[in-house]
């Protein structure tokens, strides 16, 4: 069996696949990402300890997602905004930690690479799949194969810049999609509709405003919510029109925690799509909501981790 | 031998080459892109009776390459935002004109093709060509592949949004990147700080502002020249480094018009990229000037020509 970590800037979720790829157990705790490094790496080992527990040792490698940039062959992490985990080793450290073969790379290659094999880009020859979370993570497929560039640091579509925004990325750029598109964007955009205004909302109420309390009082016709909602999906929509002008997919898939809104999200997305697009009666890339949801992370990691001890 | 024709939002420049690939003869003239369709077809057939008579006959075939979204199978123009050919079937219309076997690609892909068959990206794994001219066009390579995306729609990179301008897109949306960084662009912000200041500046005097002349009064320490100069050079940075994060080449190549300007786009576009990249201390794309110059258009069209006339 093989262990899977998907480090995110909100939660570290983990879990276990049997050889046959299936999910057999699965656990997630928060990042403090804001720690010390050394902190979130004791986290994650005792974490792995638990789960050898679990599989009664039979335990073969381990495979972890970072939402940064990775030197993939040395597990080395260059660059991670969202979470203190940059200039780190991560596998000689998960190594030293736990005597286990680890391996290392980019989390939303890792979320494409688990929806490619048994999700919903199966088969699919050109495909972006995004994550909206706490950033935004990418993984993209040309011709089949997944797209690593030149250095192994393509697909950081989260730091593209598609516009002007009222705060800076976390990268130091102004105007990256993930602070428009993302999770946080979308609970800090109304955050500050909610500090600035005296307009009633539903999320007055909220003990703690997250996405999902933003989309269910959206659903609920709630204008500030709303306010919010449709300018997360007109720049969701303006980064993946830049996509599609850039790489023309058969599918753009959506998966993070977001994807949970559904049609909520689909529905207004592919209009805003169709209205910025060059060329309207020609095929286009299908917007999807990803298969494997908060998952997608968690099997990419292991099916890496399955590949590579065999290999 | 065989024709190649590039079609710009300016001009439309057309050559000869031999069996070997050589240039051996061409001409160029303004597009009046403006016009009805039909009188800029009649140009182009004209264009090429010129062509043949100046190689006695011997022209075996036509590329040709146009500023826009192309069904290359067919040949068929789907949209053209800077000249007037939009829903054509231009190979149908000039082998009518010509008698000769006509095969039709986008300029930006048909530039790349050029370049990396003969000029600075042969031999190059992953690369991005951007022509800087009435738009932006570009060509994509992934593993060395040209990349066509699923519908052949790929590559539209001008029109991937990066801000918000003061004019919109002759696309229809705001912010695209060739409203920003293509020669236009340079000429319509200097043409706007001349129309909204009193400042002094060498541009005042010249009969036709064209960016030959801003990047000369540029060099010559010319305030005005340089402020937009630099608003010029700081968007086509923040484009680069989007396609940067996006495909990881390793190298970007300049083309079209403004690559004239050699050192003084490259050195100071250097320095931006640079300043936005996500990390520094690791191998980034190269920034070179492409080196078949205005010629890449033409070269790649006669190549398509070739390639297709043998197939």
């Amino acid at each position: 069996m093989h262990i899977g970590i998907d480090i995110g800037g909100t939660n570290i979720a983990c879990g276990i696949i049997d050889e046959s790829g299936q999910l057999v157990f699965k656990k997630r705790m928060p990042s403090g990402g804001s720690r010390e490094a050394i902190a979130i790496l004791d986290d994650i080992a005792y974490l792995i300890n638990e789960l050898k527990i679990k599989a009664a040792g039979k335990i073969n490698s381990i495979g972890i997602g970072v939402p940064g940039i990775v030197a993939k062959d040395k597990g080395y992490i260059y660059y991670c905004p969202n979470i203190n985990l940059g200039r780190i080793n991560m596998k000689e450290e998960i190594e030293k930690r736990t005597g286990l073969l680890t391996f290392v790379d980019n989390d939303g290659n890792l979320a494409a690479l688990a929806e490619r094999e048994v999700g919903v880009l199966k088969g699919v020859k050109n495909a972006v799949l995004l994550t909206l979370g706490t950033g935004i993570g990418a993984g993209i497929i040309v011709s089949g194969e997944m797209l690593r560039g030149a250095n192994g640091l393509s697909s950081e579509v989260g730091h593209m810049v598609i516009g002007k925004n009222y705060y800076d990325c976390n990268c130091g750029k102004n105007g990256c999609f993930e602070t428009f598109a993302s999770g946080s964007a979308l609970i800090g955009y109304t955050e500050k509709l909610l500090d600035e205004s005296n307009k009633s909302s539903l999320l007055r109420n909220s003990k703690r405003i997250n996405a999902k309390a933003i989309i269910d009082a959206a659903k609920k016709g709630d204008k500030l919510a709303n306010e919010s909602y449709s300018r997360f999906i007109n720049y969701l929509g303006v980064g993946i029109v830049n996509l599609i002008n850039i790489l023309d997919p058969d599918i753009i898939a959506i998966g993070g925690g977001l994807a949970n809104a559904g049609e909520f999200l689909t529905v207004p997305l592919k209009e805003k799509v169709e209205s910025l697009l060059l060329v309207n009666d020609f095929p286009h890339a299908e917007i999807k909501i990803a298969k494997l949801g908060d998952d997608a992370g968690i099997i990419g990691a292991a099916l890496l981790a399955k590949k590579m001890y065999k290999a």
